[in-house]
């Protein structure tokens, strides 16, 4: 579609998987002139998030093909539009998930705009002129000014790539929970992946008790001695989960895989919060006794909005936080898909787009 | 184990499942002595709560036998503990669920103590001194005080039974959303049963619009015309469910058969919240995209503190808020079991326990 709409006159280089499950393959396409508000911004970085091996795959019986996957970018601007004031030519930037929504809802007034109902992403999303958008699997971006975010100077653009949605997925329900402001409180984050990873040293940074929960014996060195974890328990040892019961006051889910919230609810204490954001393409099975009992709270949470999202940046900026990652060449992109499917990746595999150097 | 106790002396006639999915049966059972701390009360009604069927067919894997139910007690104070001063002889008075509590908890010592880890129940729990307690389908009950509320005086002691289980799960919730002080908000109920046809009854008392959402068109005419709901939504109806996605601030749920909250959440605006208060004995399947997508919450509740019964008690005495019941006497247990386990009863039976008029 994109190559039929009249001022799609842009021809960029990227990465495209042409059918459900194929493996990237360089693809050339079209995009839209550089409009009144948009940026158009030479793309450095890209990070590799879950969500892009559920839409090569078609997981979610969603995807319209070819889709040229990436939500994690960074690069920097080459050229502004006419309405656009605060952004210039060299800025380092950020786009994240969001290529667009209404303006006009609710949602959008209150810089809630992740949740429009017209939401629209920046990969197999319908941009308002009716071409479907492509993602940062690409050599350059057209950003509607207002979903791109400013990245801090001392920030490397390669590790901060991954905040772009990985990192506002788990900062914005730790805000939401007032964990921000608030210090001392006892967070547990399941699953220490690309989100949990992030989750820990926002924790962290926020001055709380932070308990890292996974199924593998082999996280607690990891968790503990790189990202600073005080406390970690082996979920599949009912031993520990039961010592455990009653003592965190706050969960964030991070595992994308259908499982069970049963017993990682009992380790919250009463009127305790577990936040989902992970996406499992099955049900998650929620028994009813241990949320009853407990009084709990299983809330959902979608990343965040762009003024979060810098707000983000700016502590991230301050408190020095970036990504753990691994970066790729490009040729190496579906090699690396292989391995975040099976999350051998510690913990984020960012796309070396451009070929610079780390630190641009 | 009660009738090994020392000092349980007091034989009381009763009805009680004597293993597993039997019919009940009259049942001679020895209770404590009226402690300092306690209360005797002669029962006079019983309702019959959905609960009482999980137990009795030891559904749960939790049940000691023999079993005799019932939670949902009302009837006259006739003998009152030395430490007794909230209490005389005479007083009309309701017992719930719970039995006892530690007492020293944070919940306890907080008006919370249903969440309190050592709470005890009307039936099927093991009191301080080691008995199994016994419930309300029986024609004396010995309660310690703490565990006892006031019933007012306007209001008929078999319509108000229910609500001591009934009517304190679906009060409590909505007092905790901010429900009772706020007016307005856009509720819906789904199932109407014993719970779902109180939820309605206050939700219209406290000045909300409500939607009953349910299974059986039949229920249609009986929601808006019996119990003044304001609207209707047939689950089953696809389009129906479409046409009111994003419309409600909060749903109770209260239906206690397994099923998928997926389209109940659609119904909710984004930060809306869901609370389960029934208790299916297989997990609710959540799916993940509703949760997040909207933002919405999911929330347990488990019956209420004794202070809030209370404080529903004088609600319901001030609007005039009763169950529709249908009232049958003790040889009719069995039959009602089986016709509540169909949900064919308007909305919850009572036992004349004690063969008096209605209104006394």
């Amino acid at each position: 579609m994109a190559q039929t709409t009249p001022n799609h006159t842009q021809t960029v280089s990227g990465w495209a998987a042409l059918e459900a499950g194929a493996k990237l393959t360089p693809y050339t396409f079209k995009r839209r002139e550089n409009g009144i508000h948009d940026v158009t911004i030479q793309i450095l970085y890209c990070g590799m998030c879950h969500t892009d091996i559920h839409y090569t795959r078609n997981d979610w019986g969603i995807t319209t093909f070819p889709v040229v996957p990436g939500h994690e970018i960074t690069g920097v601007i080459i050229k502004v539009g006419s309405e656009v004031s605060n952004f210039k030519v060299g800025d380092r930037v950020g786009v994240g998930c969001l290529a667009a929504s209404c303006l006009e809802c609710e949602f959008c007034k209150d810089s809630q705009e992740n949740y429009c109902d017209a939401v629209q992403f920046t990969y197999n999303g319908i941009f308002w002129d009716g071409s479907i958008t492509y993602g940062g699997y690409s050599k350059m971006l057209v950003a509607d000014h207002r979903y791109v975010v400013h990245v801090p100077e001392t920030l490397p653009m390669d590790a901060v790539a991954p905040l772009l949605c990985a990192g506002i997925t788990v900062f914005c329900p730790m805000k939401d929970n007032n964990l921000i402001e608030s210090t001392g409180k006892r967070l547990g984050i399941v699953g220490l992946g690309g989100l949990g990873h992030v989750a820990v040293k926002f924790g962290k940074a926020f001055g709380h008790h932070v308990t890292v929960i996974s199924t593998s014996p082999s996280k607690e060195k990891e968790a503990r001695e790189r990202l600073g974890a005080d406390d970690f328990i082996l979920s599949t040892n009912a031993e520990q989960m039961q010592s455990k019961k009653r003592t965190l006051d706050f969960i964030l889910d991070t595992v994308s895989a259908k499982h069970s919230l049963g017993p990682t609810l009992e380790l919250l204490k009463v009127n305790g919060t577990l936040v989902i954001v992970g996406v499992p393409d099955k049900p998650i099975d929620l028994p009813s006794f241990p949320l009853i009992f407990g009084k709990r709270v299983v809330k959902g949470s979608m990343i965040g909005s762009i003024k979060e999202t810098q707000e983000m940046m700016e502590l991230c900026g301050k408190h020095n936080i970036t990504c753990d990652i691994e970066v790729v060449t490009p040729d190496k992109i579906n090699e690396a898909l292989d391995r975040l499917a099976n999350n051998d990746v510690k913990y984020r595999f960012v796309i070396d787009i451009a070929g610079k150097s780390p630190n641009l």
